[in-house]
């Protein structure tokens, strides 16, 4: 059992070569001088691929969108409190997602923190609330057994992100040794005994509604949600999801909407909610005098698993149950005519369901725009759409950045609302570093526009000045193909229907990041 | 006593009217749905300037730079745990600066909370650590009270950031009341016995040394301090602090070095350290084989009070108490000749120290390239010169904007690392939409270079492709000028000494933001 090499590793190595054993193939780093050891372990290991971000909320939110299509979540190299600070809206955002990431974190040496050092923060304090498992690697002899042990915490029971705090000691020391290669858990079964009690709640019920999410919206999940459509239930996405199989030879599901008050006209009647893969839907905001559970008075909740189980298995037992044997009717492709005159979001879209080539992959933080985009493509080519889950805007173009290197051979689209995509513009840095073949679309109205309809939606009252420019981004506009250039994006502007829909044939043509400022009315 | 105003307030017109009544006269917001009725309220508030930021950090260093120039905490308006968490490393920066300021934090509806919708997080949990005092308003009637007590406790005893969590109803609700005008507690002193005691110490040591921060650096402190130094005793600044005057006519004290060996060679063999205004100094990173606490092997310290205390009235003190009568001489000014030939840090500097005007502030995020502006400036016109204290960088630009808005009748000079300046490049914007007098200088050397000497200097071993990679931010180079006129910030290359003085001497002639990219060695 003697092993003369694990004698020679560092702890930072240790920690590496072990998340490289378990399959982890990727790090998005951000370091500092307390990670060296850890850039130095990672520049020895050449099965995991180190992307540098000049932004951490850049390597969280492209670490989501890594696991999001690979199916393994990627390591992060965070520096102490303050990196994962800049992380932090991302994570949230993955853990809205239930997206497994191994946030890696440096900390100073531990002799080195009883002097609150300036950098010194309390990141098990911070990091903490957002954390599905957090320890410190107090002495180099656990970094391995501990990186094995964040990465199998990662998958749950529901997965998402992981903290694992690496002192720079325990990175530096010699005497670290490789943890185990474990077997991630998988998603929980549903017992037959619910799916039994499933479905005599459905044979007496008059207008039964399935909301789904998680691996219902994988090809399977949405082919066994087809035979209960089939079969009479109502079948909805939530509004907001991981990721979805989509497109011509797919079953498509109707979407939750946005707004609380269109959701419950939308869902009136309803006398019985089954929820797969999630749980019953809530209102994104509150509003004076609205409701937040979006089930209709009288509607009986079914929970058929959240996020800890395989819905897709889930749904296919129950349609199994009740006999559905026929499958809803599959979309079918349809190629819209090339767009004209004024570009809008809806012309956006339209160049979008012509363009995207088979098995695109999309990321979706177009705001207020992007539901232009989504209707049309029900009928494109097939393809996955991303979300942003958790409601921190500045996560499309990390997302898209992270899908991109998870797969290579595939086309990844972002669309991007102008103000989200300014919290996290040094994306499209890392984008041209890494080649990575994304194509941006970002929706230029110089406006939070989402905002100005939410303030009359709050009743806060006729906006004045102050608060009209608290929701302006003019003022001044930003020069999206300028930003974009002068980060090695090549970009270019339309204003028409006919500009953009060139502009995005030629983008999708070309190996390649590539930015589109789709000039649009705000 | 019946105030008929006061029924008809809402909880967020009570919480801004309160802060306005304090003497609250900036607040750097990026809102939300959930901030809609600060965001009206705020409109409704003449006497505080709301400030737009497109990203938090940038809110939250502007806060600091606003607060550390105008003496008086400012508000920011931040959206729920994501909004605070992407404030966070300047919220830790600003902590680390004793800073005072009230960030006001939305949140869900208090009876929204329990249906753990997308964008809720434990708010409290992830800026606890962080917050000197931190309470939600969860009732409507509480927010002008909680805003007073924020104010007031924003103050210290040792001055930093508070956390005000405003529930969305308790901000659109009516039933607001006013909270009192406080008095904000002064800075403790120090008293006689203590003075007393350290005149002894000193009287008996042969080789005294001062260490002094807080309010020793102010022109009163540092003639205080300059008397001290006539008297025998060496006195040195921390290596890093948040505001000091200088130039000519100004006591130059010695800095501490930033490297631990450094700084330790350069004390050995004193015997006396006291510290003022701040605690023994400590090594920014820990490194193997390297000591932490940066106080020689035999030296006493004496503490002369934290940054609880008013350090300047401590040295006046105990100049008094030894007798110290004379000063030590003050700096002259030098204007250096114009620079020549290739650019470096060095002509920089040169050239600022012969352009700075009068009072200028200076933002220094410099990194490894500060010192060589620090060094030839101290006999440069008089100027306050503001430093990264809390190692966060991604501080210059946001400070620089707000105290251009605490003193828009000063020049503010930024400088700051290409690295440093990616993380809140959003700055640019918000000072060409506020028109915000600073000239940003922006070293471009494409590098994160004090990693590159740290990777060195932790023994991390030599460096190959994949750690070049994580320290180098060429490839593809960032185009500041793009970058900058991109968001509104006119702004000029310079590769030669000549270009570079030029370029400078025209920006601070001209009112408004400029940005020179000083492309400088890696």
């Amino acid at each position: 059992m003697d092993d003369p090499q694990t004698d020679t590793l560092t702890g930072a190595e240790a920690l590496v070569s072990t998340l490289a054993n378990n399959g982890v193939t990727a790090c998005f780093a951000n370091p500092g001088t307390s990670e060296m050891h850890l850039v130095t372990a990672l520049d020895g290991e050449p099965r995991i691929r180190s992307v540098l971000c000049l932004f951490e909320g850049v390597a969280t939110g492209a670490a989501d969108g890594y696991a999001r299509i690979s199916g393994t979540p990627a390591m992060t190299l965070l520096h102490l409190g303050a990196g994962y600070m800049n992380a932090g809206a991302n994570i949230h955002n993955a853990g809205r997602a239930n997206t497994p990431m191994v946030n890696v974190i440096g900390d100073h040496a531990v002799p080195h923190l009883k002097y609150d050092a300036p950098l010194t923060s309390n990141i098990a304090g911070l990091a903490g609330p957002n954390s599905l498992w957090i320890k410190s690697a107090d002495k180099v002899e656990e970094t391995g057994a501990l990186a094995a042990e964040a990465f199998a915490a990662s998958y749950g029971p529901k997965p998402g992100p992981v903290s694992l705090l690496l002192p720079a000691d325990s990175a530096w020391l010699d005497g670290g040794v490789p943890g185990e290669v474990v077997t991630p858990p998988a998603l929980r079964s549903v017992d037959t005994a619910t799916i039994a009690a499933a479905a005599t709640a459905i044979s007496s019920a008059s207008k039964p509604v399935l909301i789904i999410n998680g691996t219902a919206l994988s090809e399977a999940g949405l082919q066994a949600a087809s035979r209960l459509k089939a079969a009479g239930i109502r079948v909805l996405t939530d509004t907001f999801y991981p990721r979805m199989r989509r497109g011509a030879g797919v079953f498509a599901p109707e979407r939750l909407q946005y707004f609380a008050e269109g959701a419950m006209a939308d869902l009136e009647g309803s006398d019985l909610m089954l929820v797969a893969g999630t749980s019953a839907p809530v209102a994104f905001f509150a509003y004076p005098g609205k409701p937040s559970l979006l089930v209709p008075e009288g509607c009986d909740v079914f929970d058929l698993g959240d996020a800890s189980t395989d819905s897709a298995a889930t749904l296919a037992a129950l349609a199994d149950h009740i006999g559905a044997k026929d499958a809803a009717p599959v979309e079918t492709l349809v190629v819209p005519d090339a767009p004209t005159g004024d570009l809008t979001a809806q012309a956006v879209g339209q160049s979008l369901a012509r363009h995207m080539p088979e098995n695109a992959i999309l990321s979706d933080d177009g705001v207020s725009n992007g539901l232009m985009s989504y209707l049309p493509t029900q009928n494109a080519q097939p393809h996955d759409w991303m979300m942003l889950t958790g409601g921190a805007i500045g996560q499309g173009m990390p997302l898209a950045l992270g899908a991109a290197l998870a797969a290579p051979d595939r086309k990844v689209l972002c669309l991007s609302g102008d103000g989200a995509g300014m919290y996290t513009n040094q994306a499209l840095w890392s984008m041209a570093r890494e080649g990575a073949d994304v194509t941006t679309i970002v929706f230029v109205n110089h406006s939070y526009r989402i905002l100005n309809i939410e303030l009359y939606r709050t009743g806060a009252g006729n906006p004045g000045p102050t608060a009209k420019d608290m929701l302006s981004i003019g003022g001044p506009d930003i020069d999206w193909v300028q930003l974009s250039t002068s980060m090695g994006v090549p970009a270019v502007e339309a204003t028409t229907a006919e500009a953009f829909d060139a502009a995005l044939a030629e983008a999708i043509a070309a190996p390649g990041p590539r930015l589109i400022a789709a000039v649009v009315p705000g």
